[in-house]
């Protein structure tokens, strides 16, 4: 098909196609004349792929590139291909107190989980339980417990479909499409969840508090 | 204490305190002087709630703002102030299928959870739904059923907590602070268990695979 077709098969601006094409991550077409190139579905396949990336994902174009750069080297393994998009998902860790790191790397050392020691969510994680004690919140690394159950639970469900994939390709587009896509719902999964949840709660301070001044915590 | 001092306990650079003044994140300390004022625990307390949506939420100055004078409106129940809370954790929606949406409101519908019509976490699924089916994943709505449950089980956890909090103002706080924190760790967490049972998975195309050159799905 033309560019003008994978266009409006993808629903994808021209000018934005030519500029994924500059940059290399989508591969050039077939050449049919000077000016003019044919692409296929294997174009379209990636196209869709990058504006999963892109929408879904909220990744920036030199994101998706090192993500698809991993995708595509046959070398790298899913496991670390995985590992690309982890990064490429994952916010750059705040700063945690070294207590608190200690703290979640016992929490990941007593759940079983093997972790590479450089892996940034270590520190994301330690830095969360940091901004709750400033805050407060007398908590221990535990408090993360049901959240790391459920999280195991699921990717006990994702990385198993990735086993009944075709190919090497197929499997680790998989595992993006799934790291990125069912991570995307599952936050919104879990707003919608407390929307519910809270509709039924209604705390507002009581007359009497009102009245005493009841500080905040 | 002086604003050096505030610094000192929170770790905040002084001009950055001085920065949220000025945009009114922070109420004025009482003056003391032409150009002294006096800051106590609860300006050290709001500062490391700002802190804390900024750098484990990753939150800008405006939406912060916005969460902020939600949770200082006593007008506003706590039902309410989650769902600016959620307003500014959640993307801007991409795009949604009309029968994608369709399909997410009746999983929604059939998880019977209460959820307003204009939620845009409502979009946000379906546009994962989307992505998933343009990608060739033959998938419907339930696949995300898992994650609703995970999303559930926590957001009970979460939100029964904070009917224990003593006043509204601790009991506000204490949502935005566990959607912000508690978001950022759940995120942080599936990745973590993405790498830990990835890492038992090794899936390379095999040699036969290669040589047949099996196409992306």
């Amino acid at each position: 098909m033309r560019i003008s077709e994978l266009s409006r098969a993808t629903g994808v601006p021209i000018a934005t196609i030519k500029y994924y094409l500059r940059e290399g991550l989508l591969p050039a077409g077939e050449a049919t004349a000077a000016n003019q190139a044919r692409y296929d579905d294997r174009h379209r396949h990636r196209l869709r792929l990058i504006r999963t990336l892109r929408e879904v994902g909220g990744l920036g174009i030199d994101t998706i590139r090192a993500v698809l750069d991993a995708v595509d080297d046959e070398g790298r393994s899913l496991h670390q291909v995985l590992g690309v998009a982890h990064r490429a998902l994952a916010p750059a860790p705040a700063t945690a107190d070294p207590v608190a790191q200690e703290d979640v790397d016992e929490l990941l050392d007593h759940l079983g989980w093997r972790i590479g020691p450089g892996s940034p969510d270590r520190v994301t994680l330690a830095a969360a339980l940091t901004s709750l004690r400033q805050l407060g919140w007398e908590v221990e690394a535990s408090t993360f417990v049901p959240h790391a159950r459920a999280a195991d639970e699921l990717a006990e469900v994702e990385v198993g479909s990735m086993a009944g994939a075709r190919s090497r390709t197929a499997a680790v587009e998989h595992a993006v499409i799934g790291t990125v896509v069912y991570g995307t719902a599952l936050a919104a999964l879990r707003r919608l969840a407390h929307e519910h949840r809270s509709a039924g709660l209604d705390i507002h301070r009581s007359a009497a508090g009102r009245a005493a001044g009841t500080p905040a915590p």
